[in-house]
C-alpha cells in the first residue's frame, strides 16, 4: 500500500492556491478573516482529492474538476465552522475554533458566506447542463443530509439509546453522503456512464462510514497528542459511536454497566472516570468490534471500483479506504 | 396607486403550496419542523412577488420562475432564522424565533438546511445553460454580500460613528442585493435583454435600500401594535440607521447631544429613556430626514422601470416601491 498521505499532501498544495484564488479581499475584514480560517489552515483535504482522483480514475481531465475539489471544500468547512458553535468546541487541531476567536455571530456568517462561494465556484464548472445540475442535486442532497445527520448526532446524545443501524445511518448522512457527491461529481465531469457512477457512489458512501467510524475511535481510543481530539469528550458528551452502541449491548457484568452509565454523559467526568470506561469498552470488545466494522465499510468501498481500469488514481483511491482505518490521525 | 399588499398576497397564495412542496416529511422530525417553521409562517413574500413580477413584466411566461421564488425565498428564510440568532432575538412576528424555540444547534442546521435546499430547488430551472449559471452565480454573490452586509452591521454596533454613507452601502448588501437577484432571476427567466436586466437590478437595488431605510424607520418611529417590532431594541443596541446617522451630525444642543449618547446603545435602557431619544430624534429633524431619504430611493426605483412597456405587472412593480416607503407594517 502506498501513503496516501503522501498523495493527498501533493494534491493539497496543488489546490491550496486556488482555494485561496476565490476568497479576494473585501470589507469587512474581520468577515473574510474568519472565512478564510479553516480553509486556508489545511486539513486533510480528503474530500477534494476524492473529486480530482474520481474524475481522473474515470479517464477524466483532472484540472477540469479542481472548481467542484474547492467548491466542496468549502462546503466542508463551512460545516466544520458550524460544527464547532454546535458543539461548543473551543479547539480544533490546536487552535481556537471560529467562533472562540471570533465570536459566534462572525463564525455564523462567516460558514455562510463560505457556503455561498461555494456554490458561487461551481457556476464556473466547464460541465454540460445536464451535469451542472446533476452536480448541483447530488451536492445541495448532500448538504440536507448533512444537516439531518447532524440533527440526529445532536438528538442522539439525548439519553435515548442507539442501535448501530441509527449511527450508521447518522454517519452515512454525516459523513457519506458528501463524500459520495464528491466522487460522483468528479465522475460526472470525468465522464463516467451511469454504471460507473453508482459504483462510485457506493464506493465514496462505504469510505466515509469507514472514515466516521474510525474517527469515533480516534475520538475514544486515539492518541490524543496524534488526533489533537480530547479523548474524553466524546463519552463526556454522552455520543453514540460504533463502539457505544456495542457496548451497550454487550457489558454483562452489571456492575460494570451501572459504572459505565454513571460516566457515559456525565459533561464534568474526571480524566480517571474517562480511563475506566476506556478500560470497560476493551474488556468488552466494543473498540475491537469497532475496528472490525470499519474495516468491512473499507473493504466494502475497495470491492466496488473492480469494474475501473488499473490507473494511479484507482490505486489512490483504493489506498484511501485502507488508510481510513489505519490512520492515527 | 393600487394596494400591493393584496397582490402580494395572492401570490403568498399561489406560493405557498410550492414553498411546502419542497421540504417532505423526512427524519429527524424535530429539524424539518425547524426548517418548516419560517418559510410556513408566512411574511410579505416581497423577494418570491418581485421575481414574478420581473418575470412577467418583461414578457415572461411566469409559471417558469416559480422554482426561483420559491429558492428565493428559502434564502431569506434561511438568514432570518440565523439572523435571530445573531441579534438573540427572542420573538419574530409575535412568534418565538427558531433557536428560542428548537435551541441554537437545531436553528443553525435548519438555516443550513434551507440554504441547501434553495439550491437543490434552483435545479429545476426550466433555463439555458447560460442562464442557470447568471442565476447561480447572482444568487451566490448576494449571499456573499448579505453575510458582509450583516457583518458591518455587528460592526457598526461597536461604538464607532457610521457615515450615511457606511449606512446605504451596510444595507445594499444586507438587502439591495438579494432584492437585485430576485429581480435580476425573473427578468432573466423572462427572456429579457441585458439593457432590461440591468435596469431591473437597478430598480430593485434601490427598492431593497428604500425598503430597509423604511423598515428601521419603523423600528425606532413605528407603530410596535403593528410592526410586532419592539421599538426601543434598536435604539438600545445601538443600531445605525439613516436615523441615527442623520442625528449624530445634526443634534446641535450639547445637552440633547450628551442626552442621546447616554441611551444609544445602552442595553438596559428604560421605556422612559427611549422615549427621551425619540423626542430627540424627531426635533433634530432626524426622522423626517429618513423618511425623505427612502422616499428618494423609492422614486429612483420607479424611474428605471420607463423602459418596459405597460402591465399589470410593471403596475405592480411601480406600486411595491411605493409601498415601501408608506406601510406601517
Amino acid at each position: 500500500m502506498a501513503d496516501p498521505k503522501i498523495i493527498l499532501a501533493e494534491i493539497s498544495r496543488d489546490l491550496d492556491s486556488r482555494i485561496k484564488l476565490y476568497i479576494k479581499d473585501e470589507h469587512p475584514r474581520n468577515l473574510i478573516e474568519a472565512v478564510r480560517q479553516y480553509p486556508y489552515a489545511g486539513g486533510k483535504r480528503i474530500r477534494p482529492s476524492l473529486v480530482i482522483a474520481s474524475c481522473g480514475a474515470v479517464g477524466g481531465e483532472k484540472s477540469k474538476s479542481i472548481p467542484l475539489a474547492v467548491a466542496i471544500e468549502y462546503i466542508h468547512n463551512f460545516t466544520l465552522i458550524h460544527d464547532d458553535i454546535i458543539d461548543g468546541d473551543r479547539e480544533r487541531r490546536g487552535m481556537p475554533t471560529s467562533h472562540t476567536k471570533y465570536g459566534t455571530p462572525t463564525a455564523i456568517l462567516a460558514g455562510d458566506a463560505l457556503f455561498g462561494k461555494a456554490f458561487n465556484v461551481l457556476s464556473e464548472l466547464d460541465v454540460s447542463d445536464k451535469d451542472l445540475r446533476r452536480i448541483l442535486r447530488s451536492i445541495t442532497a448532500a448538504v440536507w443530509d448533512l444537516a439531518r445527520g447532524q440533527q440526529m448526532d445532536i438528538n442522539n446524545e439525548c439519553g435515548r439509546t442507539v442501535t448501530i443501524d441509527d449511527y450508521i445511518e447518522t454517519i452515512r448522512l454525516k459523513t457519506g453522503v458528501l463524500f459520495a457527491a464528491s466522487a460522483v461529481g468528479g465522475a460526472l465531469i470525468g465522464g463516467a456512464d451511469d454504471l460507473t457512477i453508482e459504483a462510485i457512489c457506493r464506493y465514496a458512501t462505504s469510505l466515509g462510514i469507514a472514515f466516521q467510524i474510525f474517527d469515533d475511535i480516534l475520538g475514544i481510543a486515539g492518541d490524543p497528542i496524534k488526533t489533537g481530539k480530547s479523548v474524553g469528550n466524546d463519552i463526556r458528551r454522552g455520543k453514540y459511536t460504533a463502539i457505544t452502541c456495542h457496548a451497550a449491548e454487550s457489558i454483562k457484568d452489571e456492575n460494570e454497566m451501572r459504572r459505565f452509565c454513571s460516566i457515559f454523559g456525565k459533561i464534568d467526568s474526571s480524566e480517571e472516570e474517562i480511563g475506566v470506561v476506556r478500560s470497560i469498552l476493551e474488556r468488552s470488545g466494543s473498540i475491537a468490534y469497532a475496528v472490525r466494522l470499519a474495516e468491512k465499510y473499507s473493504k466494502d468501498a475497495v470491492s466496488e471500483l473492480s469494474l475501473l481500469t488499473s490507473s494511479e488514481d484507482k490505486d489512490f483511491m483504493i489506498d484511501l479506504a485502507r488508510y481510513a482505518v489505519t490512520r492515527s490521525v
